[in-house]
């Protein structure tokens, strides 16, 4: 396990080096952690300088780096009072005799820029780009393995809460005993704010939990996910309160499940993103829905939760195996409430079966 | 209430138009709802173009932005596919003419502020600095009354969970029930994630909670707070588990209480806030545990945890009356276990009676 950052690092180096860049300083937290195995809260990974470091700021005392990183990585933690790790790691590079240091300009704010640049004034510095998150896309076996596993754990969690009495308990607390749930089973913690919603909330992406109760008669959707060893996964389900969906509630949830399925159909190496986006997209657009969709129907996970692909239309690149995404379309009606229905999935070549699905929770209308 | 976030505003734009940048660009989500009362995910605040504007990111479907914000501002939310707010922002402030534009270079990344920059060609780009920051420090009455009712709740939640049975249980489930009971109690959620640490765990601030389970004659130390519409406070207790606590205990509690009350003590209208620190650091210092302390032993509350001012040996600044802090000194034995003491308090003249403790559970040692 421990070799497997000491390989994605020396890929990353050879894509940088290909650029013009010797050196690359990644300070992105799900960046450095893909890199290193571990990612203290503002910690910074300097690459082909002499060696591979993980600067850490000073820490609580006593606090080791968390995580395991492998063995051709030093760990440095910063004296109390050093400068930015980044800073610090610039100052390395310069050491080093680094003509070119790459730098993740979409996660350094102008002033830090400003600082690395200061410490290093011999060193040119470049824009290291997307170009680690691009490596992320892909998962391999141990990373599919976590993210199945936080799957897993999410269905357990979800199917505790189906079995317990719903109607007059309030989102918030709902929303808080699934999380609770989600640590017993083995979570590091949620992967994403849980989100639960009733009545005419229901159907709304990221609807916040509010004081509203379960009522009879009430759509009522979740979404949840766990975090296992840093990875993400997502589930959406919507339920129906009481003993008999209406027609309303029947005919929407078809439609939705349609779509969901659509875009899980959808899903092979080679199919653009927008395509699969599509699919999904105009089941409900030719109900008449097309108007106040959500801008994706869906997006990748793994160490951050909506990464890359972005299933939009507007979405450029196509799916390769071993990628994780979410599929996920609903349709919100205001003032009434609506469904969402969401997978976690893994894309696979069609003679491997086809896409794996992780979350396995039912997706028939349960009546709850 | 509603005035408040106007003559907030009003106060930036003085400044700022004295310092010569007639617009300003505030996207750090603290200061954003400082200013707008609101601060929905990715929204950006321009003040001084034609009108003050919130451009908040295209929502989920139906999603309105959080808050109430008050009248003199106008609520722009931007169509599915727009440019990221602060883009937006920056075409808005060029339409109106504005000379220059002063942006949040240490919120910025490197990547949006050059988005930023050509999209607003004739537009001189400067910087705010920590401007709103610095306006946040001293809190009005509304403030203070939130972060009252903050620590209520959290006091409410900690001595709820001294009256339960604590052996065996984890840190990671007492945790878990502490975030609980602070929604319970009317809490938005936790200030910051909340810290149980047992036995040789106690005493290290920011420990993350593990699976270790409280046992007879540990420490225990927890470190919690709430959330009130937007405001964190926070409180650390250290207790011990049993019938009678060791010498050893007894001693480091009492040294830790001596530092703490120290710095308590010191909390006065014009004390420079490393003169704080010093009287809670010396205390310790003095007894030989000098080398280990954390580099800061108190700091600001309101809108973030950890905001500005910091208590801490090098800080510049004297503190003003109506500035909520944290005094947490706290001492970690390595392998045997620590205290630490925290309280948030309200920085008042000594004629209006000293300091405000807003935390008030007792900081006997209490045996549990």
């Amino acid at each position: 396990m421990s070799e497997v950052y000491g390989v994605r690092r020396g890929r990353l180096r050879d894509r940088c080096a290909a650029a013009g860049s010797a050196a690359v300083l990644v300070s992105r937290p799900a960046n450095v952690r893909y890199l290193a195995g571990a990612a203290p809260p503002g910690a910074a990974l300097l690459l082909g300088g002499r060696e591979d470091v993980l600067l850490c700021p000073p820490g609580p005392e006593g606090d080791p780096p968390s995580g395991r990183p492998d063995d051709g990585l030093r760990i440095a933690v910063l004296p109390a009072g050093a400068a930015d790790p980044v800073v610090a790691a610039a100052e390395l590079a310069q050491g080093a005799g680094a003509p070119a240091l790459a730098v993740e300009e979409h996660h350094l704010t102008v002033a830090r820029h400003r600082a690395v640049a200061a410490a290093a004034p011999r060193v040119r510095i470049a824009d290291l780009g997307l170009a680690v998150e691009q490596q992320r896309i892909v998962k391999d076996d141990d990373e599919i393995a976590s993210l199945r596993i936080a799957a897993e754990i999410t269905d357990q969690a979800l199917g505790e809460l189906l079995e317990s009495i719903l109607v007059g308990r309030t989102e918030r607390h709902l929303a808080l005993e699934l999380e609770r749930r989600l640590v017993d089973h083995g979570a590091d913690g949620p992967a994403f704010p849980t989100s639960v919603a009733t009545g005419p909330h229901s159907g709304l992406q990221g609807h916040r939990p509010s004081d509203r109760r379960v009522e009879e008669g009430d759509f009522l959707s979740v979404s949840l996910g766990a975090n296992y060893r840093g990875y993400r996964c997502e589930i959406g389900r919507t339920f129906v309160i009481g003993t008999s969906p209406a027609d309303w509630q029947i005919e929407l949830y078809d439609l939705v499940f349609a779509a969901q399925r659509a875009g899980r159909q959808a899903l092979r190496p080679g199919t653009a993103y927008r395509d699969v986006d599509h699919a999904a997209r105009q089941v409900l657009d030719a109900a008449g829905h097309g108007e106040h969709l959500a801008p994706r129907t869906g997006h990748g996970v793994g160490l951050e939760i909506g990464e890359d692909p972005q299933l939009a239309p507007a979405a450029m690149g196509k799916l390769d195996a071993c990628v994780p995404v979410t599929v996920e379309p609903g349709v919100h009606l205001p003032g009434r409430g609506g469904v969402r229905i969401d997978d976690t999935l893994v894309v696979r070549q069609e003679a491997d079966g086809g896409p794996e699905l992780l979350t396995i929770t039912t997706k028939e209308l349960l009546a709850l």
